[in-house]
């Protein structure tokens, strides 16, 4: 495998609207959302060995998760994980890695991925990371894998992208922030669209290249600190200067104002599973679609519910259509798929009824 | 008090309809079902205890539950659990302990009620069966707690009360076995038809006599080992003897064809706590009718449900009305309160997909 290879494993996020499941102090990537034994980050870490090095790919979360992360990749060495001290968006800490990266592998070329996607044909999947990698060690190129849209999705960005291409690798026009319905349903009958999945592949040389030219500022902060990188004295380096950084997407600080952004529309099948009916779609279903996880079900009159459970919990339900029903120690939510944007509501009106923090 | 004042106290039951709380391992009686702070067997015994001497008050079940008794009534003596080996209906057991305490005591005034009933009014209830006790020292006479029903209920026994008498204790004319619909309505138009809620009071010479008439050979049976009683000896006699015992309870044994029953229309309210939605009727409920037993919870767009969980469970749930919703460390029910007759198949299904007993 090739050496040179890198990958960013974005493993920071809270994922609050798959509570209870998914808490502050247990985020999704460390669950097993699907009931396949694995949790989403071992999976996750699994696919992107097949074509990084596993010395190679690096962790990047918050050192809340520093325990959850070794707990369940435990061939990891400290070196692979690195940690944010403050709550920032990603283009501060995808900088500060890219730069420990650059110096200890001055040819690397880099894969910034999400921990908690559903990806199933990972051979597809590393054909399109190769791909990319190959173009990106020609090119000075900011790519990203873009997600051909099924749905006028007003969840996700888009990326529009040169219509009279015929390269696999496309260059992109413009970055689009999540639109309203109407848009949406615009840019899937133009047909060069795809979701922003956040998905990003570089040369470490081009993307720190980026952020020199257009956030000087950030760029000098993490800069100054190079000497300490991959030494002793990083920890107290970034502990000090780590929340000076702005809070800002790496999509904001460098994707949308470069004009070396290229994309390659995915081949394989993708799932952010971001909401519990996202979750829904990639779970095995009974004859009635009830997607039932770890649970030991009776379930009669019902139909299209996800019920999830502690392992082998008896569960006995009638007459209950289209809900999420998740129960664990500590928190039972039966709650309509419809409505299931509100679940980031009702944790604020937990907070305000019970004067505690439930996330 | 008078030490005379004797009860036994029925603590053997199941109570499978309040599955998953109630088990064949900790059954209803020994739950707080109405969360009191106190299980039903402790509020029946303190009520008990205001008419009977603490010393007098038998506690009547099952093996199994012998640890659950002295857990929960600590100041209980060995010699007031009566314990069945066998599972048998209440003829046999009634008479055992009735012969033991005659032996202890052959001026005894005894009260049989069951261990799971809620009755709030507890002067009320003192003052009526005072009023029995007075009426069992002066005649031999079985006498039961009669209630005034407030619906054609099929699901109870009735009593036939003498329509001319004037007198607050009525001679008994028939007991009814649970009637259908029709009949039910026709009692309750006739005005002299009671629930028979199987609270009896009678002499214990009057009891005995009884079963010495009326059923020779259960009690020959049980008569035969009166010298062992109250001794270190009884344990192998009934140990012995007690699986021989005919499977009948008091009503059919004795009740039913025994001339000087009467009975007394109680003059508290009563609720058996029979099923799920008895015990809703008496809960204290919010403004949508919801009654929620031990959980934190928020509860939208839903009405009439009863919500139960373990201490401090956080409960979400929107758009659910009239359902039995209650969750344990192993099981969760969310079921329809107008089917809950049906929760005794439900276990026969689970029984039949797991090959298990979750009773």
């Amino acid at each position: 495998m090739n050496k040179n290879h890198y990958a960013i494993l974005m493993a920071g996020g809270v994922g609050s609207r798959f509570w209870p499941v998914s808490t502050k102090a247990f985020p999704k990537q460390f669950h097993d959302m699907l009931g396949t034994g694995e949790t989403l980050i071992q999976k996750t870490f699994s696919r992107l060995s097949k074509v990084i090095p596993e010395e190679n790919i690096f962790i990047l979360t918050n050192e809340l998760y520093n325990d959850l992360v070794f707990k369940q990749l435990p061939n990891l060495t400290k070196r692979q994980v690195v940690l944010e001290p403050a709550l920032r968006n990603t283009a501060p800490c995808i900088l500060y890695a890219s730069l420990k990266i650059q110096k200890e592998n001055p040819d690397a070329l880099v894969i910034v991925a999400p921990s908690d996607h559903w990806i199933e044909d990972e051979d597809t999947f590393v054909k399109n990371v190769q791909q990319s990698f190959d173009f990106c060690s020609k090119h000075n190129a900011l790519m990203t894998l873009g997600i051909q849209p099924t749905f006028p999705n007003t969840g996700y960005g888009y990326i529009e992208y040169d219509a009279l291409s015929n390269e696999s690798i496309k260059s992109v026009k413009q970055f689009k922030e999540k639109p309203d319905y109407e848009t949406a349903k615009m840019f899937l009958s133009k047909g060069n669209f795809l979701w922003n999945a956040g998905i990003f592949m570089w040369h470490v040389n081009s993307v720190i290249d980026s952020y020199r030219k257009l956030q000087p500022k950030l760029y000098s902060l993490f800069e100054e600190g190079i000497d300490t990188y991959n030494t002793e004295l990083e920890g107290n380096f970034i502990e000090e200067n780590y929340m000076k950084a702005e809070n800002i997407s790496v999509d904001n600080a460098i994707m949308e104002t470069s004009n070396n952004v290229f994309v390659i529309p995915a081949e394989f099948d993708w799932n952010d599973l971001g909401t519990w009916v996202s979750l829904y779609d990639k779970l095995d279903s009974d004859h009635d679609n009830n997607a039932i996880i770890n649970a030991k079900s009776l379930v009669s009159n019902s139909k299209g519910n996800i019920i999830r459970t502690n392992k082998g919990k008896l569960v006995v339900i009638d007459g209950v259509n289209d809900y999420i029903i998740v129960d664990k120690d500590e928190a039972l939510l039966i709650y309509p798929k419809e409505k299931e944007q509100n679940i980031k509501v009702v944790l604020q009106s937990l907070k305000q009824k019970f004067g505690e923090n439930f996330e």
